[in-house]
């Protein structure tokens, strides 16, 4: 179905931006994605947004001609608009942008099937969305499954997130859970190994003894992990620390240590 | 020496307010660093800030303290303001900030001693001022000597690349250099070896011939590598991506680069 909207008050208008919140993001059930790279990384991931919105004067592009006619065929909605009402929408002067609304995934620990990849990764009270996205996008670079958020993490459908997972946020699972109900899921069923990035009683993360599935938590960006979290790890694993800091940026510790595991599950 | 600034319209207020902009910077020579953590970073570095300035109703903290009689003995500037004042300086509303001014430091390429580190890491057009800052914190800890920016790259001394940094951008080196006088610098002197993160004509990064001084070399976060920088490397390593997507994180890959850089050095 195609519709152009043409006035600022559309209550269409008013719904698109009012998914740049969090809060409404989650009542409605609905995230948003920009760009055509990512929206054709997320078409050729076999997700097609229920709603595209562009431009009424564009350039034309076969990767744009492609994804509206995949979203018409699957009962999509194709919106255009004026150029000053689609930043309005973006918040950004681009008339080229291309912006699609995408269903919320299921993030119930259910929905993961632990022995569908060798490597998981976790974080814990992880706060900048920036952090998340990245660390999606190394868990598809190393084959991971799938990220596992405990506790108070930053949203994974925020905007921030998606643009830093390039992608990756429609390829990986992604599930959310508290601590306890994490442990109990992990304890359950075949075996897996959870190992923490820490500096508490840790052994060096080269040649530590992973094994698949191997779960790799990584912590809060100023606190790290609760004392009593890392006590239910399996391993504890520290990276050398040659100069006057103490820690990683989160992201890149989970990806020091995703593809230390890689190389050892492969090998 | 200590005084009290009452009114908005105050000049210092307006010099620092301006300070969060680049081209003000580089006129000033001067840059901010804010946050009671990142200063006394700075302070154990030996570095202090020429002026801070605080809220005249605050918290008392020895770590404040001490860094305020360190800043007063090397005869710099203590300012003190209202609460309300403090935040159009910051932007934030935190009455327990602290804000401290430094001098640029000299980023000449004739700064860097190649043989006082056995990692040395360079952007090429790094546009992300949190991948830079965070460069600079992975570069801390693997030993680095510091970060070398080539071509159009964000600005190191940046609100977000400081912050970022955690207080590595007191302690490694910083050099900005177009691409030809960096090449040229670097084939002068005592042999290094320069590596580039790259998917053309690449070996696995695990196990490849690193030696030190080892130059890591990562580009621009959407473009890579010009292709003939990448021809002019001594060494083109790839990490596996087992995903969709070909290429991670700047800012990660040079982390999952350095760490293989530092076991194989140290070996």
């Amino acid at each position: 179905m195609r519709r152009t909207i043409t006035g600022f008050s559309n209550p269409t208008v008013k719904s698109l931006r009012a998914l740049r919140d969090k809060k409404h993001r989650r009542r409605e059930g609905k995230f948003l994605a920009e760009g055509l790279r990512l929206l054709t990384d997320a078409r050729e991931s076999g997700r097609l947004p229920e709603m595209l919105v562009m431009a009424d004067e564009r350039d034309d592009h076969p990767l744009l001609s492609a994804l509206i006619d995949d979203v018409e065929a699957a009962g999509g909605e194709i919106v255009e608009t004026a150029p000053d009402i689609l930043s309005k929408i973006t918040g950004k002067d681009n008339p080229q942008a291309v912006i699609g609304v995408f269903e919320e995934f299921d993030t119930a620990l259910a929905q993961i099937d632990r022995s569908a990849a060798p490597i998981w990764l976790v974080a814990q009270a992880l706060r900048d969305p920036g952090n998340l996205g990245t660390m999606l996008r190394t868990g598809d670079a190393v084959g991971a499954g799938g990220l596992i958020l405990i506790d108070d993490c930053a949203d994974p459908f925020s905007a921030e997130a998606v643009r830093a997972s390039m992608g990756a946020v429609f390829t990986q699972r992604i599930a959310q859970a508290p601590w306890d109900a994490f442990i109990a899921w992990l304890r359950t069923g075949e075996q897996a190994q959870l190992v923490a990035a820490s500096l508490r009683d840790a052994v060096p993360y080269r040649g530590a003894a992973y094994r698949a599935p191997c779960f790799i938590l990584v912590g809060n960006e100023s606190r790290g992990l609760p004392e009593e979290y890392e006590a239910s790890c399996d391993l504890r694993v520290t990276m050398p620390m040659r100069g006057r800091a103490d820690s990683l940026n989160a992201a890149v510790a989970a990806a020091v240590l995703s593809y230390e595991v890689l190389a050892t599950l492969e090998s």
